[in-house]
């Protein structure tokens, strides 16, 4: 017997509060996106962090972003394996299927993953190492970005530089899938690179120019 | 150069007006997250799909939901092979480190995961059967649910079946890692398998002692 | 010879900046709009006025919102008699062919049409009542929004009321049309009036059950 | 009892924050617009289409446009029968009440109002024939223009140039206006001819001398 469990009443509650409130007022819309498909403009990438919330920040309509959310808001290389790689099926699906005009990678502070990966790059988290860790294995992405910023010794600084090394990574690995690469070179795709403290609610924007994050 | 570009106006304008409203009116909390870090009760594993809305659907604050979204919202099997496996990573994070009370999986109506799956399943897609094709490998996973549901000759009718087993493909596999399993016999951790009418706004649980999904 | 001229400087050279700078940040999005077509939510109908701007107040984006704007945002009964109805083509169009979900009728405060109407209907304006006044036969579909309002003394008051008959005329007028009427009553369209307070930033949106407008 | 709707929540989320923004930004001229009244100096006739911004393309302020917004911004001819006409009011307020110093006429590529009138003037679309279609019988009154282009074979050059015969109508016939007409000639009112194409952002502009539109 599967141990699936009801909902617990005061989830339930919401949803049916939900369904009487903000789905009547769209069920329209919400037919119609069904009938017809989506059509979202944004990709998101963005982390499972209960803090962030991407649909709240743009004010996302129902059917405006196509978001896949990880841990740390990483995409791994171009590694056409065979294998299962779940960040690009979704970015595979949102670029060749849905054709979305633009991927918004959005990083954000204090980020539990980040951490994790700053402590097991010191050598402060054994446990991270261990061949079964999943957080160690898919944080080891972000190793050569740890490298370009361990000179910093303050550790909410090399932190917040490390969070920000993670969005880097994401952008220049994304380039690594041919069909990115190729909607961008094309124009038809445009990449862009963020950052969201979610303690004072600023947003920074990565300046390709500069190379460096700036508030917006 | 890194190909990044700065957001639309429109984006920024709408990002300013959620800063100077909602943001504003929820600083002091957002501050308490910031500062204490975060404590979600839940873990929410749905699809990118743009129209699945799992934020609003349950009210969810600030805080309250961990939310992993990836093609079909499916869970593979526990695989310590020391690979990256960004989904087994987000539900360590969330069992052992944020140690959530509750993993919701929310499949949903019209997933276009789920209908290339059954495309591919009826040979009707070799697209997708190439080695190089994310969407297929990632949904190779989705084949023993289509295989008890391909006697079902209704196109959307099997469809929706399909979807519902990916949910509880998902159940199934997340119940092979032990730290899970664990915390499930110990009562530390409740499942949800769950199903969403985009269309209808119709909400579907399973229930574990008949094995079928009814109306909430 | 065509009496046109060139567009003064001031203009080009805004233009050239927008090109420069929003169209460049949205050219993927706009080329995607082109080739596969409009599929805007929400039909617009709101007044001339320069001091309304709807795409500004709703952070719209390009091809989310289909807009008509006339004089007092009037939407005339449906009179299918073979002559020319540039407003009842706007909403076959819109209901028809595009198949939006919504209809938004947006009055304003301090509207020169709604003016115009009440001096005319207080005979204080007799060049609006002769034939050739193409305002004057335009606002006498509000004549009998006006004989609802007159007793109010107070002008500033009066004309306010009239402004939100004109938005209730509108919406009463919309229903004469078949094809709205029949996708309101499949669920399809959704109708919403509203009224907006140019000088405070106010909105106010029509309650169904009160038959009042009060404030969003 | 009127069938209307309140907002969705996410229109009313992105109204707070235009006025927590953008309105608190710009309130003591949106205050005195209000109070001393509008005076636009452009009137502009545009398309109703989702795509077209105008107000963003030459970053206009409010209260500098008074727009009116039709199917394939077309102006019919001046005809005084004491019948309801539109279009007809908004340029008589503009001109005689308001007395702008400039019109333009925005015609635009992919545009569907003209598409509409190639097919039915191809003899493709019967249903726009019945006398109860109001795209066809507001149409009709590019029939002529469709004759000069007629001879064009390939279909997107044909309706490039009927999309341009649009905007060269509604020069023509705002001419047929004896107050237009006697702004123009004394000076006080300027005409322009303007297309845009959606997809690469062109402008171009109609050249009296060479009865030629060409990039701006």
């Amino acid at each position: 017997m599967r141990p699936t469990r009801p909902l617990p009443g005061s989830l339930v509650q919401r949803y049916h509060g939900w369904k009487a409130t903000t789905f009547a007022d769209n069920a329209a819309w919400y037919r119609r996106l069904g009938a017809e498909g989506q059509r979202p403009r944004v990709m998101v990438i963005s982390c499972c962090d209960s803090r962030v919330h991407v649909t709240s920040i743009f004010g996302a309509e129902q059917g405006e972003f196509f978001i896949h959310r990880n841990i740390a808001n990483l995409v791994p290389p171009y590694e056409p394996d065979g294998l299962r790689h779940g960040t690009s099926a979704a970015i595979e699906y949102a670029v060749t299927s849905l054709r979305v005009s633009q991927i918004m990678v959005l990083g954000h502070s204090q980020c539990g993953g980040v951490e994790a990966c700053d402590k097991m790059c010191m050598g402060h988290a054994p446990a991270l190492e261990a061949q079964d860790s999943f957080v160690g294995r898919w944080m080891d992405m972000l190793r050569p970005g740890w490298e370009a910023v361990q000179t910093i010794e303050d550790d909410a600084e090399r932190r917040e530089a490390l969070e920000k090394q993670a969005v880097l990574t994401s952008i220049d690995n994304l380039m690594t899938f041919p069909f990115v690469r190729a909607a961008v070179d094309a124009g038809d795709l445009v990449l862009h690179a963020l950052w969201n403290d979610i303690v004072d609610g600023t947003l920074e924007g990565h300046d390709a120019v500069t190379d460096r994050f700036s508030q917006i």
